[in-house]
C-alpha cells in the first residue's frame, strides 16, 4: 500500500506539473501575440484555456480522493494542500493570460503606440518567478522558493513606472488613451501573475519547512522580538 | 471524539465567519471611503489589512491541523477543503479593498470627476454576492450558492459599461485622464471581488453536491449530451 501511494503522489506532481506547463505556454504565448503583434496567436491563448480549466479541474480531484481514501499526515499532506493550492494560482494564471490576449486583440486593431520595452521586460521577470516557483516545487527548494517571493516588489516597481508613462502618453494626444488603458491593464494583469508566482513559492516553502512565511509573517514576529 | 470534533467544525466555521466579517466591513468602507472622500475611512481599511492577513493564517492552520489529526471524509473532508479555499478567496477581498482604498487616497487628491453611480451599484452587486455566498455556506444553500455564480455576468457587464464611458471622460479632457485610470481599477478590483464570490459560491456547491460547477462543466456536458 506504501509504495502505490507514493505511485499516486508522483502522478499527482506529473499532473500538476502539465498543468504548470500549459500556464507556463499560455504567459509567453500571450507575450509573444502581443509584442510582434500576432493575433492569431492571441487568439490560440484564449482557445486553449479550456484545457486549463479542465486539468484544475482533474488535478482538485486527485488531490480530494488523496485526502479521502489516504488520510495523509505531516510531509504527505502538506504535499498534497501545497497542490490543491498551486493548481488554484495556475489556472488564475491561465485566466490572467487570457485577459492579456483579449486586450492584445483590442490593441491590435490600431497602430503600434510605442516601441515596448518595459512591459516585456516586466513579463519576462514574471515568467521567470513562476517557471523558478515551480522548479522550487519540484526540487522541494524552499530557499529558491524565498528568492522568488522577494522578486514581487522589483515587479510592482516596475508596473508602477509604466503606468507612470503611459498616463504621459494619455496627456499628450487622446488618440493615445484607449491603447494606453489596455497597457495599463495588461501591466496589471502581469502583476498579479507574479503575485500568484509569490504565492506558489509561499507554498512551497510551507511545504518545505512546515512553517508559513506568508504576509512577512516571520519578519514580523522577529520585529516583534528586537 | 465524535463530538469533540464537531466541536472544532463549528469553531472553524465560526473563525471562517469572523474573518468573513472583516473582509465585508473591508468592502463596504472602501466604497464608503469613495463615495464619501473619506480620507481616514480609506487609511482604515488599509491598517485593518494585518488583522485579515493574520485570520487568514489561523483559519489555514486550523484546517490543516483537522485534516491530519480528524482524517476526514465524505462531507466533513468537503467542509473543510471548502473552508481553506472560502479563507483564500477572503483574503484575496480583503486585499482589493486595500487596493480600492489605496485608489482612493489617490482620487482625493483632486475634485470629483463625476457624481458616482455605477460604481456604488457595481460595489453594491459585489458585496451583496459576498454576502449570499457566505450565507450559502453557513446554511449549506446549493441553490442561492448557484444563484450567485450566474450573477457574475451582472457584474462584469457593469464593469465594462463604467470602463466605456470613463474613456470618454478621459477624451473630454486631459484633466481628467488621471481620475478616470483611478475609476477604472477601481472597477477592475470590484469585478475581481464579484470572482472571489463566484469561486466561494463554486465551492460551497461543491461542498453540499460533492460535485464542481466551476467552468460551466456541468452545462458542457449537458451540451456535449445533445
Amino acid at each position: 500500500m506504501e509504495r502505490h501511494f507514493d505511485e499516486e503522489l508522483r502522478e499527482l506532481k506529473e499532473k500538476l506539473l502539465q498543468m504548470a506547463s500549459l500556464a507556463e505556454d499560455s504567459i509567453s504565448r500571450s507575450i509573444k501575440a502581443l509584442t510582434d503583434r500576432d493575433k492569431k496567436l492571441a487568439q490560440k491563448v484564449i482557445d486553449s484555456d479550456d484545457e486549463i480549466n479542465m486539468l484544475e479541474i482533474e488535478v482538485d480531484e486527485i488531490c480530494l480522493k488523496l485526502l479521502a481514501l489516504r488520510q495523509p499526515i505531516a510531509k504527505d499532506l502538506r504535499f498534497i494542500t501545497a497542490a490543491m493550492r498551486i493548481n488554484s494560482d495556475l489556472e488564475r494564471i491561465g485566466d490572467l493570460s487570457v485577459n492579456i490576449a483579449e486586450r492584445t486583440l483590442d490593441l491590435l486593431q490600431e497602430p503600434l503606440l510605442k516601441p515596448l520595452i518595459d512591459i516585456p521586460r516586466m513579463a519576462q521577470l514574471a515568467q521567470k518567478m513562476v517557471k523558478d516557483s515551480l522548479n522550487a516545487f519540484v526540487n522541494r527548494d524552499a530557499e529558491l522558493a524565498h528568492d522568488v517571493c522577494c522578486r514581487d516588489d522589483e515587479v510592482d516597481q516596475l508596473n508602477h513606472q509604466i503606468f507612470r508613462e503611459l498616463l504621459t502618453y494619455m496627456f499628450q494626444d487622446p488618440k493615445n488613451i484607449t491603447r494606453s488603458v489596455d497597457l495599463v491593464l495588461i501591466g496589471r494583469h502581469m502583476e498579479r501573475i507574479a503575485d500568484h508566482a509569490t504565492n506558489i513559492g509561499e507554498d512551497v516553502v510551507y511545504m518545505v519547512k512546515g512553517k508559513t512565511i506568508k504576509h512577512h509573517i516571520q519578519e514580523k514576529e522577529n520585529r516583534g522580538k528586537t
